[in-house]
């Protein structure tokens, strides 16, 4: 694995592009008018002129400043949003996708990754990309996070969490069928999602002793196997292989009332056999505050969990609550693993 | 189907025993003595026995009157729980399951179907029963609707719904292993659930014009065929059905996004396409108050929509909330259709 240092105390977060026609310029732009609430400032990796179009449009009194190099953000980011420029092919419109813009996209994911490596950054935030439009111009990973781990180096197994307010959940599969996640569902799997999470959630969440919750995969856990055997023959092997490498690890639990406020109290991470099983109560508890992590790389990476909202860019109407929140966490990881 | 009577106005509701040694004989004393928040009164088709004997324990001062009719339990309900006695065949204890005493749970929902089709009961509430302990005493039938569904009468699909406040979510298949309800999934199964479903709404919960949301079954809705076909194969057709049947149906939606707080006030039901999709989002909303309400059925059927609770049975802190809702819901339900 990619040495990576932390960036420091001092150092900022660098925000990408994502997708030029969705909301990401005015995510960036909300954010920094937001940036009394943010604990540390960030340098955008994106186009200064789609983020002078985009504060026009709207009539928001941006200064924006072209920087060199991170180092200077901190100075600047009081008065200006510091904007490592990065030139689309063509000037972006917002809902119109355009394979030209493709590469402006994925160069600002290179370029914040390069500056999380030689620590100038201390962690990266992603606007969200639309894959489509990326593998219209020839992007063959198969999404953001996988395209992240190929830049971090080999070895790596990236992991997805998901957090808001009192709740977090990691899928062990993601983007694939329904039917594609029970075929590719396996006690390996578990094992080592929970072990990266046991990890992440002590250096990154400050949690000592994470308790990890594993969720099971059928209706009320299968019932002693009266429906689905996955919890006998996959799941519980894994709860018990973690609690052997000393992970305080429990289940398999009744899916439908594992994410019950009287029950979420009881653990730190839930670790959730399929994509939905993760997603719906995070979204359903707080659809604007939730935030993506992305664990198991050697930097720290968050973004908002919502995608590029094509339909509503450059109305002025997308809401930023989830971004903030993913600057906040990063902030807050990057300060930990400093002081680690 | 049998035809039913709808119990007019002043006839109260028939609560089963449910598993003898469950929470269900504390259940029913709470409800009585919470009956000041009741519409409309209720006669318990348990045991006399087993209630006094749950009451002695927690030392709740509930009088019990056994009435040979339900028509006296109105009179009776006010200074007394009224009881049609259905007898043990041995003493219940708490947690204890005992075979011997599933003949007697049975024949208490089967009085209670007896009530409801004479019309001297508007509607059957259910304490939850334990399945495995019927099975062992020669129960057939796969689970406690499907039971009520056949006491109801042939050409009977009972569709389960489950309600909290401001949310309401029918699964298209209920207790079997989430690779079963893969393959058991069909346009056919969607369009005859999320008929009956638009239909109850109407009859039963007096929304003039339903409007019905049809979830995906995978992630993003399957992102145009990119992940799962079963969008555009199955689901696509039934909502195109349910639109040419007047229905006002939406969908596929991404199954994450459909239960949050900004669309959930957008549709009355969501078609869920497995057991977890429809639960999780209701439990984790509300753990306490969600109410299992069968549709399809020719006569008022409501429940708690939690299990026996064997493992606290006897101690006297089973949350009551749940069986209120549903009792509260099936007199709902049940004034309804008397003024319809």
């Amino acid at each position: 694995m990619t040495a990576f240092g932390n960036g420091g105390n001092e150092a900022p977060l660098a925000l990408t592009m994502g997708e030029p026609a969705g909301v990401g310029a005015e995510l960036t732009l909300k954010s920094w008018m937001a940036r009394a609430e943010l604990a540390r400032p960030f340098v955008a990796i994106d186009s200064r002129d789609r983020l002078a179009a985009e504060a026009s449009r709207q009539e928001w009194s941006v200064p924006i400043e072209a920087v060199a190099h991170p180092a200077e953000a901190e100075q600047v980011f009081a008065r200006a949003l510091p904007v490592i420029d990065t030139a689309l092919a063509q000037p972006s419109v917002p809902g119109e996708l355009d394979p030209q813009n493709a590469g402006a996209a994925i160069r600002s994911i290179e370029t914040a990754v390069e500056l999380v490596r030689d620590g100038t950054a201390c962690g990266v935030v992603t606007n969200p990309i639309h894959k489509h439009n990326l593998y219209d111009a020839g992007f063959r990973h198969p999404g953001h996070t996988e395209f992240l781990a190929e830049l971090a180096g080999t070895g790596v197994e990236p992991v997805m969490m998901l957090a808001c307010e009192g709740l977090r959940t990691v899928p062990i599969t993601t983007h694939v069928s329904l039917r594609d996640a029970l075929d590719n569902l396996t006690t390996d799997l578990i094992v080592s999602q929970g072990q990266i999470t046991a990890g992440a959630l002590r250096t990154d969440f400050g949690i000592d002793v994470p308790r990890i919750a594993v969720a099971g995969l059928n209706p009320h856990a299968g019932e002693d196997g009266a429906m689905g055997d996955e919890e006998d023959r996959l799941i519980r092997p894994a709860v018990e292989r973690l609690r052997a490498l000393g992970i305080v690890a429990s289940g398999p639990y009744p899916p439908d009332t594992l994410f019950s406020a009287a029950l979420r109290t009881g653990y730190d991470a839930a670790i959730c056999m399929y994509h939905d099983q993760a997603l719906i109560p995070i979204k359903t508890l707080d659809f604007t505050g939730g935030v993506n992590v992305t664990l198991g790389l050697p930097f720290v990476r968050t973004s908002p969990d919502h995608g590029t909202a094509l339909d509503i860019a450059g109305r002025g109407i997308a809401d930023e609550t989830s971004m903030l929140q993913a600057l906040r966490m990063a902030a807050s990881i990057a300060s930990r693993r400093a002081q680690a």
